[in-house]
């Protein structure tokens, strides 16, 4: 067995008894095509590492004949740790999960400011997964793989963030800053990616080789999963929803330009409209519930957001055709968006054809979710690192 | 040797030789990973099937030693005979290339009308073909496969056409009606899709794995290449462009919606502009002219076309962070949406990173060009079929 057999054997094994949860050797061996001498080996030596463990066969999970006691295979989920971040302007949310990947603790921290230098970032960062380790008698040292979500344009293999509104400079290298100051890998990548990589691996992409995932919060994001891989375009900057133009020299946004889509959804884009066209002094919740008792100038405005929503998922549809897209966010907040009338609307602007649009779902992600993808993504990295011998055993 | 793994060994050698040209059987089995005894038994079988043959080695190209003559593998062109059509309003343009991609035969024939019955389509395009076997002297049933470009929308693998202008109904099986009536393997897709096959079979996309097609005929169509393979989408009716929505509620559009941006920039968008607004009395050639001359009307209606352009591009590069982008179409008739100030005006709405931009390159092509496409298209599954000896040996 080549080096390179032994590591694709390794990754193979590991990744069928995570999918499976609990797995006799037998069964490895015959889902895997790996022959069962190599099967044997491989597990040992895993075993050895522990990063999987033996587990008494349940009873009726496979008839047992005599000899020695059956056994099952299992990630070991004391093997290792690993957390998640998603960054907000107003808070961090952060979960730390095992190897298994049950969630062992969570914390949501307020932040007193929405931008920070990337020394201070990492370091506030650092203090939260202290205070998420201690909540359980652990050791930040003790954790093998961080990953964090930031709004923003991300390029993520590298850990390079070209902009974040979290961050007070541009073209910062904040993974390998973070990774000194933390001491630990970390991974970075943009939030709506890392929702879409939590809804392929725990959520409602599991089935789906090809969706879409549209997040809405502050800005509207997007993640592409494309033939069960996330999609992230040749330098990072791919999956831009919220700044595809939905008219031509139409309002300003906040990033400079003229006609994106989030200068007409976002709650700032909002308000401008309550505020300057109707005289009134909306805040955001204050014109959602005038928009639900019926005012007309509240209702108008955000009756428009949710027709160049549905343009822009229109072109989405055109252009992707996917099976699936995902509308994740705080579901009461952007009811207006979500709206029947608003998904009606995308489907009469979608091209038209005698077989069914893709479905449209809604999936309502508190901030720990997003902190769940995030550390979803960080536990990838970690397990193949641990396939490849690569980190230090944390067991 | 199981089957599965002589068929794989099979397909990897020819598309090594394929790749190649001319290249010696100690090559192969260096650039394919494949044992030189497995190397010679499939070449060997190859030969006798007559899809690749033995040529002197070019001197120079490796030295020679002493014993039995060196010799180079490269594919027999002579192996098949595979044909490519592409089908516009006004005319069908058809390619006969041989096994090696060579190019033997074209065929241009204008058409008395631009909407046909689908079995009137078949045999049309069947009479065509004749034609351009008696051209070189050879028979209909010669030909191995033919690949069909049309425009509209079309699920390839199935051969189904959702709908195109060609046709005069919806939902039709083009594919094996075509099949049936001309007797040999039909593959249908749409032109644009070809076209980016084409790019990336023998044009601008070859050193490329991610990019865009954007094609400008009476219509805007698109052809998206990611990871090397053409992206098609789950219902076949991906990579649409030209009715993406470029203005809420906008201009109508010929395919009943509105804000499409064909309604913008198609020749019948120019034209209706003209007419109405201007009253000026033009056909497209007598608008360009005006524009080229400095008429203020005229320029207003072609620079407001290639804003809408650059919009719409811009929205392309937000979604998918290309490496490349390549326009085709017939340059000179549409030179306003080629114009440096339509690429300054995309890179100014797409995000803005302290990176270099996708590339955008403008490629002429002509009519034979799509053909060529189509039949690159059909050579691919003729190969294939050739692979697995599914086909008749046409040698």
């Amino acid at each position: 067995m080549s080096g390179q057999q032994r590591l694709e054997g390794r990754r193979a094994l590991l990744a069928e008894i995570r999918r499976a949860g609990r797995i006799p050797r037998i069964d490895l061996a015959e889902r895997t095509g790996i022959s069962r001498a190599t099967v044997t080996t491989i597990t040992a030596d895993l075993l050895r590492e522990g990063l999987i463990e033996e587990v008494a066969r349940e009873s009726g999970s496979r008839a047992t004949g005599r000899g020695r006691p059956k056994v099952d295979l299992k990630i070991r989920g004391a093997a290792r740790l690993i957390a998640g971040a998603k960054v907000s302007r107003q808070s961090v949310s952060m979960v730390l999960l095992d190897f298994e990947g049950t969630q062992l603790a969570d914390l949501e921290v307020t932040l007193d400011r929405a931008v920070h230098a990337p020394e201070d970032f990492a370091d506030m960062l650092g203090g939260c997964l202290d205070r998420l380790a201690a909540s359980i008698g652990r050791q930040r040292s003790e954790i093998s793989g961080f990953g964090v979500g930031i709004a923003g344009v991300v390029d993520a293999p590298r850990g390079f963030v070209y902009w974040s509104p979290s961050l007070d400079r541009r073209n910062i290298r904040l993974g390998p800053i973070m990774r000194d100051r933390i001491g630990m890998p970390v991974h970075v990548d943009n939030d709506a990616n890392l929702v879409a990589v939590a809804e392929k691996s725990f959520g409602l992409g599991q089935d789906h080789s090809d969706f879409i995932v549209v997040t809405i919060e502050a800005g509207v994001g997007m993640g592409i999963v494309i033939g069960n891989e996330l999609y992230r375009g040749t330098r990072g900057c791919g999956a831009e929803f919220g700044h595809t133009k939905v008219h031509l020299d139409g309002a300003l946004c906040r990033c400079g330009q003229r006609g994106c889509l989030e200068a007409y959804v976002a709650d700032y884009a909002l308000l401008r409209e309550a505020t300057y066209a109707g005289g009134a002094d909306y805040d955001l919740e204050g014109l959602l519930a005038a928009a639900r008792a019926g005012e007309p100038l509240a209702l108008s405005i955000l009756q428009r957001a949710g027709r160049m929503f549905a343009m822009g998922l229109a072109n989405l549809v055109n252009i992707f055709d996917p099976e699936l897209i995902i509308l994740a966010g705080e579901q009461m907040r952007f009811d207006h968006l979500y709206a029947e009338e608003v998904i009606a609307a995308m489907r009469e602007q979608i091209v038209q054809v005698d077989r069914d649009p893709p479905e449209v779902v809604v999936h309502e992600w508190g901030d720990l979710m997003w902190a769940r993808g995030a550390a979803g993504y960080a536990l990838e990295q970690v397990s193949e690192a641990a396939v490849a011998g690569e980190d230090a055993d944390a067991a």
